[in-house]
């Protein structure tokens, strides 16, 4: 018997908790495995004190209850796939991870309702809404491995957002686990309740510092019936604005990627990586314009009207549409080619910035320019989702490895022209631990000290992934 | 001078602020006007001490300090368009009126977005956006006068939420004054921004519990270049959900409106409210479908052909399609007849429910029933936006005025019919006090104990609106 208030022994919670979950869902010591020591950062791993892998909410309340009576930290684990230290526990922790928490519960056709549980990768999924006969628009290179929990938890973004949003606007309701312990099911359905506060926004994007996600309603979209795209060549920024504005209005809600990529990216994925270009070189910006619609025979007859008026305005340098579902992967495959940096370019460290469309280009132009005058030999390639106010960068130092990359002084040149310039460190991966220094550079002090005031509010203990975020 | 947490007496507190803020900013005693002592809900007036008119944040942030120094709870307002009583005084509060803090800011094309204060009336900021080319999809009946602080606290909703989302869908940044008077500035612009918690989230739908709204970022769309509108005959409710499918797959994204109306309403407003109807009677339901598209000819291909489809697969038992924008306004003016039960139907009770889709007709059938045996010679019409989850009924006893209306009877029967089918008691209104007695209906209690969690947060001291909600 332990007296109350008096923390139990860690090894005594544990050690109940594997008599009351079973001893497989407790890891301890050796048996930790090393993909819950890391997420997908580039950072050392660090080996928890045990791993707890529950098979629903219970499991959760009572792996949060254990660790409570030991007043050891915990950290919420999903696929283990985000970028800014989120989900990588430190010494001492106790990660609870979801990975056995997996599956579709529910497939609501007449509502366009999945109900899943939240260590179901996002695959998974895909491909469950596309056999129901739906779309489910969230995608993002780690669709395999990461799970929906993790998707909510760093409000995902990816490719289509212009047209279906962030993961936040793909979610109806949701089951959470509290810091302390409380499981609050509140996995609505609706489209529109408004009985009362909306819970749901408070644990999406918060990175599990304020609860742990089990249980997730999402909104099913209609299949789209055809694909178009178009690989652009323009001369200049204005010329981008504009053709995002002419998108907007002619390509109407069909509008689905917009995606922009400066020329050094150009130069990069065509001639170090190797794709094959569908325009030519020299030009001073590409667009990858795509649309999701519903009728094959109209939407291509307007796609080419809307893509052959931008040609006559002067809009466009040159273009190329796609002829064929391979083709539309053809050029998909150039602005994936970032996925091949770590081959071509060797370490680099990667940047995910949110500015106003109006800004990106001076943005990047100064950017470029800074980082080549303030860190020696330093080089940097700019891409993006525009549309979304969305600009990613990377930068490098060749042959240095990605220790000896100047990291210190890429962030503080790059957020210090983000906080000038207004924008946000970072559009979709979120803070974790990495970005958390630069929090300051895009939100204001009465914003953090709410988000504070959130955190104690609900983890007063400050057990629930401390450190994280704020 | 007074001691340090003493109150202050209120009259000393408002006399400083008329001193400071200049005294046709603060009236008192006779001076308040009718418009601040209640919203639209059928409740008597209730006169405040005073009404403060700001005209920016860091005036309302002042009217804050001198409520609290003076203990005085406070209320903020904006149109009194409300129907839950949210925006009501009681004796002794101070209304917080933003009705001076009304006008565009700015519109950023690029960025298609527009920065507004909160008390700008919708309609003015709907024009704005069609003066410069885009959208603003939000719109509800009292557009002339509700203000679009109001229309986030309450996340109102409208017509077209199929297509464009609730008014939380529609906000990108919040400028918002706390209940201890710190002004919160975060003017979002970028669709992408997961740099820490979000914050609007919290301020939107909590009804003035949480926060003053002071301006606003709003999102804006492409204009519609058509819009095509059909109304149809069906024969049974199965053949709704069918049709709401093949609505969201064959029309795709350019779906902007799903209204459907039970027997019972189209029988008061074709015979009672004298509307000229586009098919004929004796059906078992009536559906206007509304798309927005960006291609005039096309779409209107597309739509004839999509109707056609479901007439040869028996979907359809009739259908008139709108051949010009007057025609599509006189089917509107079917669903819009509801304006009008006031005159024909005399002194009602409006509720406004969330249900999924595929329970619908189950509500409305028992319901109608449950009220008719319930209550002697009580009547009941149906009709709602179907694909939001969203069911409107009206309620009645004929020839009795409306404080005699047995609206408790009423409410026990619908709100009990709504929590045994999982429904919610709110889909758009809110919950104000008027269904705050019924808030357990619709939201467990754990969800109830967090919203309490964010209220003492948020508002330790309890002055911010208190009682509202929860």
């Amino acid at each position: 018997m332990h007296a109350m208030n008096q923390p139990r022994r860690a090894e005594d919670a544990l050690e109940d908790l594997k008599a009351g979950l079973g001893a497989h869902t407790v890891l301890t010591g050796a048996d930790v495995p090393a993909r819950n020591c890391n997420d997908w950062s580039a950072q050392l791993p660090r080996r928890p004190l045990a791993v707890v892998r529950p098979v629903d909410a219970t499991g959760v309340s009572q792996a949060v209850a254990a660790c409570r009576a030991a007043g050891l930290p915990f950290v919420p684990q999903g696929g283990m796939t985000g970028l800014c230290g989120g989900a990588t526990p430190e010494a001492g922790w106790v990660a609870i991870s979801l990975e056995r928490m997996s599956g579709i519960e529910e497939i609501d056709t007449a509502s366009a309702t999945m109900t899943v549980k939240a260590g179901t990768p996002l695959e998974v999924i895909q491909n469950a809404a596309d056999a129901a006969g739906f779309l489910f628009p969230l995608d993002l290179g780690s669709r395999g491995s990461c799970a929906i929990g993790g998707n909510l938890s760093t409000n995902a973004g990816g490719n289509r957002v212009i047209r279906y949003g962030m993961t936040r606007d793909l979610v109806l309701g949701l089951e959470v686990v509290l810091a302390d312990g409380t499981v609050v099911t509140n996995l609505n359905k609706l489209l529109k309740n408004n009985a009362g506060y909306d819970l749901k926004h408070l644990f999406i994007g918060s990175e599990g510092t304020l609860g742990i996600i089990t249980r997730v309603v999402l909104r099913l979209f209609p299949k789209p019936r055809s694909t178009m795209a178009a690989l652009c060549a323009l001369s200049d920024y204005d010329a981008v604005v504009t053709l995002l504005g002419e998108a907007r209005n002619g390509l109407g809600s069909n509008l689905s990627a917009f995606e922009v990529m400066w020329p050094d990216y150009w130069q990069v994925v065509t001639e170090r990586v190797g794709v094959r270009a569908p325009v030519g070189s020299g030009h001073g910006f590409y667009v990858l314009v795509e649309t999701h619609g519903s009728d094959e025979v109209a939407d291509s007859a307007r796609f080419q009207a809307w893509l052959e008026g931008m040609m006559e305005h002067g809009v466009l340098a040159d273009a190329a549409v796609a002829q064929s579902h391979a083709q539309t992967q053809a050029f998909w495959a150039v602005r994936d080619a970032c996925a091949e940096f770590g081959q071509v370019l060797g370490p680099h460290v990667s940047y995910d910035i949110g500015l106003v469309v109006a800004r990106m280009d001076a943005f990047a132009t100064r950017c470029k320019a800074a980082l080549s005058a303030g860190i020696p030999d330093c080089e940097s390639v700019y891409y993006g989702h525009i549309g979304d106010g969305n600009l990613h960068l990377v930068a490098w130092v060749p042959e240095l490895a990605i220790e000896q990359q100047p990291k210190a002084a890429m962030d503080a040149i790059i957020y210090g022209l983000v906080r000038e310039l207004g924008g946000s460190i970072s559009a979709e991966h979120g803070i974790g631990t990495l970005k958390k220094p630069w929090l300051g550079h895009a939100r204001s002090e009465p914003e953090i000290a709410l988000m504070r005031t959130l955190k104690t509010a609900l983890d007063p203990d400050n057990l629930l992934n401390p450190g994280k975020v704020i």
